[in-house]
């Protein structure tokens, strides 16, 4: 997507370098890192430089195949599995993490000697980055036959092209809609206490020339309830058999508000996102990340010394809120997520 | 109530000067402030160093009372009338305003002399502030009855004490609940923009020895559904005839969520906040502040340059999602209102 004019992806890799942007500092700076080792790759994902289940996916692939390509013949196969290690271990919970290593480990496999293997990793992580990129377009391909002109689409924290190798996932619909020419205009909320939204959702849709405005997390509710919101697209962390599925906390509060108010929500994810071996949300377990993200912005005390914070950083919403799920096969309802998927 | 084991008032006066928590330092440095002059105080009420509308209408009248006082015997009733008008004008939608002032000129009319005037002012400023605190004692005791033991009970912005003269109104009868030695517990959302919830809710709670949790806007329906809020009591900034009401922006979320978790939804407020001439939530119209509260956290921008804000400053509850309101009366039903107001 564009970056002051320009095409970016996420993450890429360049003459056996990995490159990205670097997330911490978005909104107000724009700045490529580039990485070589796996020690650097796996500090990257740790601090959140880079962030997103997708994106992270590219990330695994491309510093799994980067490791393979700079293994020595001495001990090859050793190195290999030591490089999967770390990589996986980088954050335990990002289950895309396993999912890029395991898809280079797999492509690899057959090949006999360490010279193959280079060349095949290296093309595997090419090709998992490519069909991510892919995945997400149809995305926005599906979606966005579901935005009309005019429409004013909500959507929350970010799950936008930089979640994601290109195009994202919520966000993908709306950018093609945009390149259809349709008029549409997005709400943003701040998404507190990482601000997601404000930060990064609203980047976006600016270097996009996406007209929007961000609006204080507590806000949707009464745009909503005077008519102004259209419809609302928002991304996925693991969506149960069942259609139940968590999100970043807030999301059940904005699906409850828009079923009271009759407006269609619908979660756009790739296949990877669908869990069919979690059969509803009641198995999902919720992280609960430092209080002190609710204690600071940035570097703002906001609380007094000595208060207690709870911070949640998912909730599940369950499936009855859906209206439907926006996948690269098209629209499919919660009742029919076993059904698509499964073959 | 007790700052640092102490009680305080919000606004009180202290031979010849008022005295007020300068509550723009609120949670990090306590402070009073001394005031002397109509313009001081005219600047306090404008720069938010007091805020919350039944605060604010001890001020006024304090402030008015003050004027009267420091009147010289000529051109005393121009004087008066200069100093109402004033005070009337520092934040012109603060109908509190009106009510403070209005009530120091009722007290004084039938007087004859400057000296009659000048005793009359100031006693009807403090039984204007004493009444003021008790109409939140009351609302606290009759609201208490409603909160069991090991209660979990959620707020939202700030409807303390420190908005009012003494008790509050939403949290009065969690004070009084607390000294009943119930054993409760308040989840307090941040409420952004100007986050209340955290910087003052929660700096009154710790003060109280009240056990909370701060959470980000967009959390408490997580625990909601969860099974984890007992019921939800909340200020409101004007209550229309049929029992719709305008509240911090947030409130109409949080009581549609109420809702469809089937957890109690309480407002609490004094007389003064029922308008019986209002009809219905519709004629209320709703304030937006600047979008730089939206844009800045403290010195802290979050969104991008070039970025467009949405920062609406309440918004209408309908009167289907409240369960009652806590008046010093006693709880009044919705439909209720008029029959129990109009006498």
């Amino acid at each position: 997507m564009l970056v002051n004019g320009r095409h970016y992806r996420t993450v890429w890799l360049e003459k056996n370098k990995m490159k990205m942007i670097n997330q911490l500092l978005l909104p107000h700076a724009f700045e490529i890192v580039s990485l070589r080792t796996t020690d650097e790759i796996v500090k990257a994902i740790k601090t959140m430089v880079v962030r997103g289940a997708p994106a992270i996916g590219a990330t695994a692939a491309y510093g799994m195949a980067l490791g393979v390509a700079s293994a020595s013949k001495k001990n090859f196969d050793a190195q290999i599995a030591q490089t999967a290690k770390k990589i996986k271990a980088a954050r335990p919970t990002a289950y895309d993490l396993f999912h890029g290593v395991d898809f280079i480990l797999d492509s690899i496999k057959s090949a006999k000697t360490p010279e193959q293997k280079k060349r095949l990793a290296i093309k595997a992580a090419e090709a998992y980055a490519n069909a991510s990129a892919k995945a997400c377009e149809k995305i926005g391909e599906h979606g966005s036959k579901l935005i009309k002109n005019n429409y004013r689409i909500a959507t929350h924290c970010n799950a936008g092209w930089i979640a994601c190798v290109d195009w994202g996932t919520a966000l993908s619909p709306i950018y093609f809609a945009k390149r259809q020419n349709k008029n549409i205009f997005v709400w943003v909320d701040e998404t507190r206490p990482r601000l997601q939204g404000a930060k990064l959702t609203s980047w976006e849709l600016l270097n996009e020339g996406v007209a929007h405005a961000v609006i204080a997390d507590n806000a949707l509710g009464h745009y909503m309830r005077r008519g102004e919101v259209d419809m609302m697209i928002v991304g996925a962390d693991r969506i149960a058999a069942n259609g139940d599925f968590a999100n970043k906390i807030g999301t059940y509060e904005k699906a409850v508000l828009a079923k009271e108010n009759k407006i269609p929500f619908y979660v756009a994810a790739p296949r990877s996102t669908f869990d069919l071996g979690c059969k509803s949300g009641s198995q999902i377990v919720i992280e609960e990340r430092d209080e002190g993200e609710i204690h600071f912005v940035g570097q703002c005390r906001v609380t007094p010394k000595g208060a207690k914070a709870r911070n949640p950083a998912f909730d599940v919403t369950p499936a009855k809120y859906v209206t439907g799920f926006i996948t690269p096969l098209g629209i499919i309802k919660p009742r029919a997520i076993v059904r698509a998927f499964r073959k």
